[in-house]
């Protein structure tokens, strides 16, 4: 990635550890796409718009990120389709995030926008709250990192 | 960005309009360093191992995106500091949820590890939880996306 002169993947921060993974907007898109059923190459190919080399090329880093894998056609056809794994799926935390925050921070299109709603009762998602463990609700001010050796 | 080949910012999808903003590592690095109280450029600097001319482009963007406003130096001093706007600070909720997936599913170096930690107790935040709005829990298959009129 251009001007990524630190090693996130080795980092102390998960944070930084994750955005090696999935820091580009591409990657967590296609997380999107296979949580909203697309399985085949082409199905993320037209939804995303991106030219066959490209996408052969982030789907395969995705694999080996153990995101995505690779699995036989579910119709018995020739043709292989990309499923997520159990760490990808995971990711739809994330995305419930920036839903959320693009919902409310980003304008959409006059004609046309999108809710998450929880698929059996069509009702949208409640808001995502950092919670402490006693149930507090916790801030953007009201964290903080703690350094811990590594056997702890 | 390489590759971006469809108008994310005008997607009808959250998702993509919040990619289109902070759809780059280093711009959810730059909101956890400040924060973890970063205000000045050179702080970002030395955190992030940013060239200067990189770091300010990058904090150009984030300004311009609403993310970041300039604000004169809490001490004074000459140079202007960056600060979280609101909107900026409510990426928190997406930075849990990476540091969280990324505790979760990547290795951590042997020797060091941060937590994240509720500032006044101490504990480990709780994990992030996404929910229907009758409380019930909601997995990554059990959302989806609805269309909706503009007006709706």
């Amino acid at each position: 990635m251009k001007g990524k002169k630190i090693d996130l993947g080795s980092s102390a921060c998960a944070i930084a550890r994750s955005l090696s993974v999935v820091g580009d907007w591409w990657s967590l898109l296609l997380v999107r796409d296979a949580l909203g059923g697309a399985r085949r190459f082409g199905e993320f190919e037209s939804r995303l718009g991106l030219a066959k080399n490209i996408l052969a090329v982030r789907l395969r880093k995705l694999i080996e990120e153990g995101i995505f894998e690779r699995v036989p056609s579910s119709d018995g056809g020739a043709r292989d389709e990309y499923q997520l794994t159990k760490k990808g799926e995971e990711l739809y935390v994330v995305l419930v995030g920036l839903w959320q925050w693009g919902e409310k921070n980003t304008a959409s299109p006059k004609d046309r926008r999108l809710i998450m709603v929880d698929r059996q009762t069509q009702q949208k998602i409640a808001r995502l709250e950092v919670r402490a463990k006693d149930g507090r609700r916790v801030g953007p001010r009201d964290y903080t990192s703690r350094e811990i050796g590594a056997g702890s």
